[in-house]
């Protein structure tokens, strides 16, 4: 199976889940503010309730209901629906505050494994994130953990959001190569297909506990992915093999 | 004149003859090209006519005449303008050798000083290019030559030109900057002045030999620039002292 792998010159990569620990990283992130605005409210479960609005609000965008907006102003507009969730008006909380809690999405841990995987496989491919976050996120981000792009590539340059085939084709296009040149390494299984289908190769990595404990989707690969792997070490292991 | 600079959060770099050497690594990389098929031509001309039919070609999308098109395609074209000059027909060479030969702008060597210039700069600041190479040039340049990037910028990301307005004010509103927040590096003072006129912070670097040994143009800065900067550690000294 490596064998035809040898055509892939570039990987990219989903960002929330695969490379980072989103949720971990949220909840503490949002504990300052929920301390003093929300005190009623569970960190993890604010993180969760978040990324809920997540799919929704880039589905508005998907299916042209409004125009392309990066994700920072999604996760500004889906912060205010969670805090009236909770029986809180927004507009009571200052814009600064709220910009603040906003930007915790611009502060996520890596996996452990990540930023060391990531420098092994930069030496035989080209990585990029192809991620919905914008490229000021995935900067910060990336700036922060060290993360070593040789490109901020996703949604933003696109101009759309996965799993919109444009996302992936667009990508592979900026990247000068063709669809099976390049491989999609990403935590979902959803993720993968929509790759798959518009021609890019595909590596899934297990990552078992980026919804917490009680994790129940994304426990296995679910369609033939070309790789299956454990995590940045292990993919670096199939792929330089 | 450095105390108000401290706004600043991103440096934004000119790449042709600003971090890179282009008219030395492109002079060499001709060189097989033209003893095959061009006996007569001198390498450095050969390299001067094209990068010569460079600012020509991108007012043509600048004017609105021809969509964006990214510089690959720019410089391929102008590739076979300049084999016609010399009086060889381009279409009797076979499109793997002029690709070939066309890869040469994604091998540029950089200047001495820039690799250790930017890492400094990049402690500080979020350093990206700003330049009319389209990212997978700019990448490939910056991965072969060890260039820290935080993000690949430019034409291709801005779908615009400089100096077109819009390639520096959409490169600031995708670092979710103001136009007084980034500073452009240039050692061209038609680019520095085009940054200014829409708001951005300028720095003037020397680089006297771009053009070669009789170079006549931007020896000097030609306007108030905010810094001027010997090269990028002579920037690096004046931005964080």
């Amino acid at each position: 199976m490596v064998a035809d792998l040898g055509a892939v010159e570039a990987l990219v990569f989903d960002m929330f889940g695969t490379v980072v620990d989103w949720r971990t990283s949220v909840a503490s992130g949002v504990e300052p503010f929920l301390d003093e605005y929300l005190s009623e409210a569970d960190p993890h479960e604010f993180a969760d309730l978040w990324r809920a609005e997540y799919q929704p609000s880039m589905e508005r965008v998907r299916s042209g209901s409004r125009p392309f907006v990066r994700l920072d102003v999604l996760h500004r507009e889906n912060l205010e629906t969670v805090i009236e969730r909770f029986g809180v008006d927004p507009r009571a909380i200052s814009d600064d505050v709220l910009e603040e809690v906003n930007l915790c999405w611009h502060r996520l841990d890596p996996w452990p494994d990540a930023v060391a995987g990531l420098a092994r496989l930069k030496q035989r491919h080209i990585i990029a994130p192809l991620s919905n976050a914008n490229v000021r996120l995935a900067l910060d981000v990336a700036k922060r953990a060290g993360l070593p792009w040789d490109a901020i590539l996703g949604a933003e340059v696109a101009a759309a959001y996965k799993p919109d085939p444009a996302a992936y084709l667009r990508t592979a296009e900026i990247l000068g190569l063709d669809p099976e040149q390049v491989m999609m390494v990403a935590a979902h299984n959803s993720d993968l297909a929509a790759a798959a289908r518009v021609g890019l190769r595909t590596a899934f990595v297990r990552r078992p506990t980026e919804h917490g404990p009680g994790q129940t989707v994304d426990l296995v690969p679910e369609g033939p992915w070309d790789v299956v792997a454990e995590d940045f070490e292990d993919l670096a292991d199939q792929l330089t093999r």
